[in-house]
């Protein structure tokens, strides 16, 4: 194998790719390689950590067949720090990996490809099609993905789950004490009901770019593949059955508020910080008659705190919630005004953005 | 007591205060509160961490006087928080601090000022005083830190030797395996020799801001004062003995070559890829025949690595040394260009500016 590639194509590619290698298990020591392959005159780099791999291609100057996979960390620092514009030329002799430019010169170590796992298939003839823009997609995925569970003994909670109902794709996240839901993408005409791995989704979260316009998200019964630009990542699904999560989600609140975004982040910050001992627990309560919305924290040992702003309510209501996920949802949300809606003491708290109705995070009370 | 002030004032204040609580021994629970003080309309916030003492003044709107200490990270956080612009009033009801501002109303429960520990005093007629600009002071302190020991079997090396040599003031820090030594002021008619523990230091470090412009350096035969704008921290020294640093730093180096920093920095870094299996070891060498510099890992598991850089030289040579150390040297350089001396394969390698001499930086070889 022969390349010739720019230090910022292949410095680039090596940044995702080596990524995905990093997170391998140590146990097969194989999996912390990077795979290249050239096959007329394209130039692949492949890495996976057997949840799932990622391809990316990598314009090059010049290439011969070949194939070998080198350490992805050694590779891509020493890449990352040879100057910018320098050309760079990589040959194999037997598993040696010669690399030099200019006054650079290298030898590094491979391993034979063919103790590289085999990657993951999707036929993509039979597979179900979405397509989405890049920005649309970053933004609407993760306003869900911080509702994601990272308890390994509820694996359906580990995941986002890409559904489609009504005609919409929707990807929805719970821990059990939150919910998180978005519209994606309106009017599609196939189905899907799949658990896609929360740490894939970070990946792809990580490896989109601002010269990537769209992406393909593409579904087999077991795998989803997400391609965008020059990067393909394909990951396994979550076997497991997600929760009936739209049946928890209420039509309506009995009181409805429209507030400041900064300053609801503000005043749930200060209570949070008298309530560290108290398990962050805070005290959310809208009094009609003086017109104030109120955020407390529980009277301990360190003291206690209590903010207001001032709003116009019909109805009163207290409710308990755990402050770390009010300032989540709160973060999460696009728009500057917020809705904050709630009803009795056992009703959920749902967040959402004041004009938008496609995203809508629920926040379970404590104290049931 | 009763204080009003702006949220600006004292929350820039407690930033400092609170980072000082936070560095101290949880075994004396007081320790993390600051001391708040109002007397004749001035008010100070006092930190301790039994090794060192912080003191702030805070311009305030008004003041009556009194003392009280509180939790230092609450009242930071909770300060912080705030709205900018917002009046905020302190009252103490017994032991209850009430800090209230607009729509803000918290209670913190204060512990009495009398538990709070002395505070070193200097009398400031009888002490060595010094006087440097806050920029300078802070770039060349910066450049000696790096070289402290943290090893504790050690306590000398702990810490930055101050010491007047000829009419000069330096500051010196070494580990053992490489020293770092700066001029401070010139010109100077009193003498000092003492060890700043490096943790003061670091402290008085980040307490500067861009609004001082002088900082007091005040000395008695235990302790070091810092004042600087309305904040004045004073520290034990370290009792005992600085090597005798002076008699290891050569006058000359048989070889000197002048280097571009930021591409030594960069071919360091690609020998340090390669050296993590050697304990970072790589070797510099001057060929003075073919005219180059030559950075290179020593061949082991990974592959090796090998960078040159064309100069003029007279003699050849060669050493073996911590790529860490290297960087951490280069590092502190402020001039674009580097004076590179190394002797035979025994000597310490001379890490200089260009043009300044001030700065000397020595790292001593491996495989002695």
């Amino acid at each position: 194998m022969e390349i010739e590639v720019t230090q910022e194509k292949l410095s680039k590619a090596l940044a995702v790719v080596s990524r995905v290698a990093a997170s391998a298990r140590t146990t097969l020591p194989i999996l912390s390689n990077v795979l290249i392959r050239a096959e007329g005159n394209k130039v692949s780099l492949t890495a996976t950590n057997l949840d799932m791999a990622v391809v990316e291609y990598v314009p090059v100057i010049s290439a011969k067949d070949g194939v070998i996979t080198v350490p992805a960390r050694l590779l891509s620092e020493f890449v990352g720090n040879l100057p910018k514009g320098e050309k760079i030329s990589i040959k194999t002799d037997g598993i040696k990996v010669k690399i030099s430019a200019d006054n650079y010169r290298s030898t590094i170590n491979g391993v034979v490809a063919d103790d590289f796992p085999e990657l993951p298939e999707i036929d993509e003839k039979e597979a179900v099609k979405y397509e989405i823009g890049v920005d649309e997609f970053k933004v609407r995925l993760s306003e869900v993905i911080v509702a994601v569970s990272n308890d390994t003994t509820r694996p359906a909670l580990t995941g986002v789950y890409f559904n489609t109902d009504g005609g919409n794709l929707y990807v929805a996240a719970t821990d059990g004490y939150r919910l998180a839901e978005n519209k994606i993408i309106s009017g599609v005409s196939s189905e899907v009901k799949a658990i896609v791995p929360a740490n894939s989704l970070q990946e792809v979260l990580r490896s989109l770019s601002d010269d990537m316009e769209k992406i393909e998200i593409l579904f087999d019964e077991a795998q989803v593949r997400f391609r965008m630009g020059e990067i393909e990542i394909t990951s396994k699904l979550i076997d497991g059955t997600f929760p009936d999560y739209r049946a928890l989600i209420p039509k309506e609140t009995e009181i409805e508020l429209v507030l400041d975004k900064s300053e609801l982040i503000r005043i749930t910050k200060m209570a949070a910080v008298f309530s560290r001992e108290v398990n962050q627990s805070i005290v959310c309560e809208i009094d009609a008659e003086k017109s104030v919305f109120i955020v407390s924290s529980i009277l301990n040992e360190v003291g206690e705190n209590r903010s207001e702003i001032s709003v116009k309510a019909e109805k009163s209501g207290k409710v308990k919630v755990d402050s770390r996920y009010l300032m989540t949802a709160f973060n999460a949300l696009e728009e500057p005004m917020v809705r904050f809606g709630m009803s009795a003491k056992i009703g959920p708290v749902l967040i959402r953005n004041e004009k938008s109705n496609d995203y809508r995070h629920l926040v379970m009370p404590l104290d049931i």
